[in-house]
C-alpha cells in the first residue's frame, strides 16, 4: 500500500447499500443457487445462449441497455448504464462459461444442482466465474435499490469463452473499441489469498508458446545397425535447446530480454511485502532447491522475470525395459512467460530465427501468444480500488504487481488503454476446474460489498 | 581378402560330399520342412523342450554324444564328435528358438506349416535360425554318409534363448569352459548380402545401455504459476545430455575413448573394399546428410567407432495442441555401441560418474551390457574359413571386420579365447522377425556345402 487507509466508517450512502446487502443476504444466496442451475459449458457448447439471454434479462431489468452479441464462437453479453455525466466509466469484465464438470463421480452433490454445506455454495461455476460476476450484478442492483441510481457509469462485458482461452475476446474488443471506451476495468475472477486477506492484482505475464519438430530418417532404424550413421532427431533437439537457455537459467536467445521493463520502486516494495518465501515453495513441492538462478527472490521470479519452460519432450521408445531404436522424429513443446513490455510475436520471431540459425532442419511451429499486461501501481484509480476493497473487507488488500500466469488483460490495458484491476472474490480453495467447486457465502457477500464500494468510490471521485 | 583363392577344383573328398548333397537336395529340403513344423518360441515358452529333444536325437543318430542341458531359462543342446586326434575342434553355434509369428494374418501360408513357393521355403525359423543350423547338421551328416567319419572334431552348441537376448549364454559358457574348449567358433546366422555374395564377419560392436531419470517437484505444476521457480527435469536432462556428446558427434565423457583399438591396416582395407556408400544410405532413409561428423566414411562409422544413441526421451505433455505444464519427471533411454576393446561395465561407470558430477540429482540406471568382440582378420583359421566359403559358393566372400550391431560373440572370443567367424547362410530378404520368413533353397544348399567345405578345410589343416 502506498498510503494508509482512512479508518473512518464509510460514507452514509455506502453504509445504506451495505445494510441492504446484509438484510437481503439469504435472498441473494438463493438467487445465486438459481443462476448456477443453468449449465453453460463452452467447450461442449452446452447452454451458452440460454445463460447469455438470462444475463441480458437480468441486466435489462436493472435498467441497463443490454444485448447479446454473436462472435465466431460463443456470444458476448454487453450492457451499459451511462447516466452520470462527468463521473468515470468502469468496465466490469467476467465470463459466464464454466469448465466441464468431469469427473462427475467425484462431486458430493451434482454440479448443476447447487447445494449449501458448511457455509459454502457448491456447484460448477460457483467460484469460476458465475458467483463472482453475479456478485457484481447484485452490487449494481443494491445501489439501484437503495439510491435509485448508480454513482458512476458502468459497462458490463461478460464473455462465454474464457474457459477455452478467450479466442475471440481480442477480436471483439478491437471491433468494439469505441463502445467499450472506459476509464478503468475491474475483473472479479480467480481465487483469493490463502489467508483470506483480499487481493488486488495489477498485471499478468504474457505467453509465447511453440513446438520444435525434428525429423531425420524416413523411419525408425536399429541403433546397432545405423548408430553413428543416421542422425538422431533427439540429439538435434537436445543440442538446439542447450543453445536456448543455459544451466544458470539465462535465456540465450539474441534480444530475448531487450524489451523487459524492470519493476518500479513501488512494485518492488509491494512484491517484497507479499513475503513469498522460497522455503514455503520448497516444502509445498518437495524441492531441495528452486530453479536456477537459485539466489533470485521468489517474487522477482514470478513477477518480473520471463521464463522458458519445456512443457514436453517426446521421441523414441518410452516403454518398459530397453529398445535399441534410433528414432526418426521427436517433438518438443515449450512456453515462454513474458513480462512487460515483451511482445510475444517479437519473441517468437527471435526464437524462430535462433532455431533457423542453429538447427535449420528443425520445424518451428507457433501455437499461442498473449501479450503481458501491467497497470502502474500509482495509476489514478489505484487508491479508489484499494479503498473499496478495504471498505468491503475491513482488511487491507495484498497488492500483486503481476500475477505469474497469463490472462488476456492486455485487451483492456493495451487495446482499450485503460488501467485494469483484478479483484478475486472467491475463496482460495474454490476448487475451480475441479470437482466440488464452491464459493463461501462470506466471500460471495464480501464480493457484493466490494462491488458496491467500488461504485461508490468512483462516484465520489467525480464529486471531489 | 588377404590372398587370392586357389581357383582349382576342390579336392576329391569334398567333391564327393558336394555330389552327395546335390543328389539328396530334395530329401534335405523335405526334412527341413519337417523340422520347421515344430514351433519353438522362447518368449512364449512354446515347444522348447520338444525341439531340443528332437535335436538331441538328430545329433545322437549321427554318432554325436548329445545332451540337453537345463539353464535358468530354456535348455541348451550340446553335442560332441571328437575322434580325430591332432585335428582342430570347431564349435558350431546356432539357436533353435524362433520369434513369435505375429501378425499371423500377414502370412501367406501359416508360419508352422512350411511351404515351398518360387524356390523358397516359407516358415517361421526358415532363416532365423533353424534353416541355418539344420544345414550345418546336414553338412555333418553328408560327410559321415560319404566318408564314414568327419575330417575334424566338432562341438555343437544350440541355445534356446537367442531371440530373447541370450540371457543365460554367458553363464552357460562360463560354467562349461572346459567342455566347450575349441580352436574356432563358426556361427551360421543372419541374412547375407543384398548382392547374394557370401559374407564372413569377424566381429560385432558391444552395447552399454542405461536410463537417466530426473525428478523435480512432487507433482506437475502450472508453467505460468511456477515457471521460473520450480525446476524443470526436462531442462536438467537437456543440459546434462549436452555435456555428454557435442554437436560434432564427439562423446565428451572423460575416458570414453581410452580403450578403443584403432583398426589394423588389413581391417581398413577390408572395410574400404566393401564400398559402403553414404549416398546409398542417404537415399534409403531419405536423408540430406549423415550424422556428425559428416566427413567420416560409412565403414568407419559402422565398424570402428563407438556410438551414443538416445533411444527415447519422454517427459511432460505430448498430446495435441499446447498444455501449460511444468512437468515433474522425465526419462531418457540410451545405448552406446562399443568397439574393441571398450568394456561396457567400465563405460557405464564413466557415464555414471559423469552424471553424478554434472547432474547429481539425476538417477542413472544400468539396463544392458554386452562386450564387443573381434577376431583378427589374420587369425590362423581365417584362410580356411574364407576358402571354405569360396569352395561352396564359387564366389569370393565379402569380409566384414565388424558388424555394427551387437551379438554375444564375446562369449567365444573372450570367454573361450577362440577366434569366431559368423557366416550367414540365409538370403538378404529372409524376413527374419517378420511375417513370411523364408530361406531360398539355393542359400540352404550353399549353406550345407559351406559347412561341408569348412570341415574338409579344417581336416586338411591337420594333415598339412
Amino acid at each position: 500500500m502506498n498510503k494508509s487507509f482512512d479508518q473512518s466508517p464509510c460514507a452514509k450512502e455506502l453504509s445504506q447499500v451495505f445494510a441492504h446487502i446484509d438484510s437481503n443476504k439469504d435472498l441473494f444466496v438463493d438467487r445465486l443457487l438459481e443462476y448456477l442451475r443453468h449449465p453453460s459449458i463452452s467447450v461442449e457448447n452446452i447452454g451458452m445462449e440460454v445463460v447469455a439471454e438470462l444475463l441480458v434479462r437480468m441486466l435489462s431489468d436493472l435498467g441497463f441497455e443490454a444485448q447479446m452479441i454473436q462472435t465466431p464462437g460463443c456470444p458476448v453479453v454487453m450492457a451499459r448504464w451511462e447516466r452520470v455525466p462527468g463521473a468515470p466509466t468502469v468496465l466490469l469484465y467476467g465470463h459466464y462459461d464454466v469448465q466441464p464438470p468431469d469427473p462427475l463421480e467425484a462431486w458430493v452433490s451434482p454440479p448443476f444442482e447447487p447445494r449449501i454445506r458448511d457455509g459454502r455454495v457448491y456447484a460448477r461455476g460457483a467460484g469460476d466465474n458465475k458467483g463472482q460476476h453475479f456478485a457484481q450484478i447484485l452490487a449494481l442492483e443494491s445501489h439501484l435499490a437503495v439510491h435509485g441510481r448508480l454513482p458512476c457509469n458502468v459497462l458490463f462485458l461478460l464473455e462465454g469463452e474464457e474457459e477455452v482461452g478467450s479466442p475471440n475476446l481480442a477480436g471483439f474488443v478491437r471491433a468494439h473499441v469505441d463502445r467499450l471506451k472506459s476509464d478503468l476495468v475491474v475483473t472479479a475472477d480467480g481465487p483469493g489469498h490463502e489467508s483470506g486477506q483480499p487481493i488486488i492484482t495489477y498485471g499478468v505475464r504474457g505467453i509465447a508458446s511453440f513446438e520444435l519438430r525434428a525429423r531425420a530418417a524416413n523411419r525408425d532404424v536399429h541403433s546397432g545397425n545405423f548408430g553413428g550413421v543416421v542422425p538422431n532427431p533427439i540429439w538435434t533437439l537436445v543440442h538446439l535447446l542447450a543453445t536456448m537457455k543455459n544451466r544458470d537459467g539465462e535465456i540465450t536467445i539474441d534480444g530475448f530480454y531487450d524489451d523487459v521493463v524492470p519493476p518500479t520502486d513501488i512494485e518492488r516494495v509491494a512484491a517484497t511485502s507479499l513475503r513469498l518465501e522460497a522455503d514455503h515453495i520448497k516444502q509445498e513441492f518437495g524441492l531441495i532447491e528452486l530453479d536456477a538462478p537459485t539466489d533470485r527472490p521468489v517474487a522477482d521470479r514470478l513477477m518480473f522475470h520471463p521464463t522458458f519452460t519445456i512443457n514436453g519432450f517426446h521421441g523414441g521408445y518410452g516403454g518398459a525395459g530397453s529398445k535399441t531404436v534410433l528414432p526418426h522424429e521427436a517433438l518438443v513443446k515449450c512456453d515462454a512467460r513474458l513480462v512487460e513490455r515483451q511482445n510475444p510475436e517479437d519473441i517468437l520471431a527471435k526464437m524462430e530465427a535462433h532455431v533457423k540459425k542453429n538447427a535449420p532442419g528443425v520445424e518451428f511451429v507457433r501455437t499461442e501468444s498473449t501479450l503481458p499486461s501491467k497497470t502502474p501501481l500509482d495509476s489514478p484509480f489505484s487508491d479508489v480500488v484499494q479503498h473499496a476493497v478495504y471498505a468491503a473487507h475491513g482488511v487491507e488488500p495484498l497488492i500483486y504487481p503481476t500475477l505469474p500466469a497469463t490472462l488476456p488483460d492486455y485487451v483492456f490495458t493495451k487495446l482499450l488503454g485503460a488501467p485494469s484491476f483484478v479483484i478475486p472474490y472467491a475463496n482460495y480453495d474454490e476448487a475451480n476446474h475441479a470437482p466440488n467447486e464452491n464459493i463461501t457465502i462470506d466471500c460471495f457477500l464480501k464480493g457484493i460489498r466490494t462491488g458496491a464500494a467500488l461504485l461508490d468510490g468512483l462516484g465520489r471521485l467525480a464529486g471531489s
